[in-house]
């Protein structure tokens, strides 16, 4: 496969779906750490297999990680890498635009 | 249908998918307009069934406009509004996580 050298198309190879770029919103308006069913709560329409799917994948890309906090019953907890911290610039242009042209079913 | 109020989910929900996102790059790297063979020849691996509904979907959503131009054969255009080319701060964003975290297949 030939590599990629546009930098735009690798960010979008990463984040450009809806699932991805709606969880790292999500993760960008919380202070801390999220856990699955938070997330699976907030995403409205988003099925468990896909969230799973998703979460594993920014995983894998560096983007979020997972911690398992040894409390009874063990709780997983998700949170945002520096790299993945680093994508609220493009969360922050996407509010911006969002806002300014005012998009969207509720117009 | 519940209205969408956070602006980042509704600006996912017009462009927060791969190819709609290529597109609005395509242009953003080009001074003017494009045509559809052009546009078909620069994104790798669409169809040109998904980039005929995809500019539909981008012209409807007031971010893309058709242009005919009456020439013989008749020439038709394809360029940014203004809505479209407030994009560019988006894609700039990408572009510059891009290139700092350096993603993608050729690493």
């Amino acid at each position: 496969m030939e590599p990629v050298k546009c930098p735009i198309e690798r960010t979008v190879n990463l984040i450009g779906n809806k699932w991805s770029l709606m969880i790292v919103r999500d993760f960008s308006m919380n202070d801390g750490p999220l856990r699955f069913n938070q997330l699976l709560r907030s995403l409205r329409g988003i099925s468990s297999k896909t969230l799973s799917a998703r979460l594993k994948q920014l995983t894998e890309y560096g983007i979020i990680e997972k911690k398992v906090v040894s409390t009874t019953p063990v709780m997983i907890h998700y949170s945002l890498t520096e790299k993945g911290k680093d994508l609220t610039r493009i969360m922050d242009s996407m509010a911006e635009w969002g806002l300014k042209w005012n998009v969207g079913e509720s117009g």
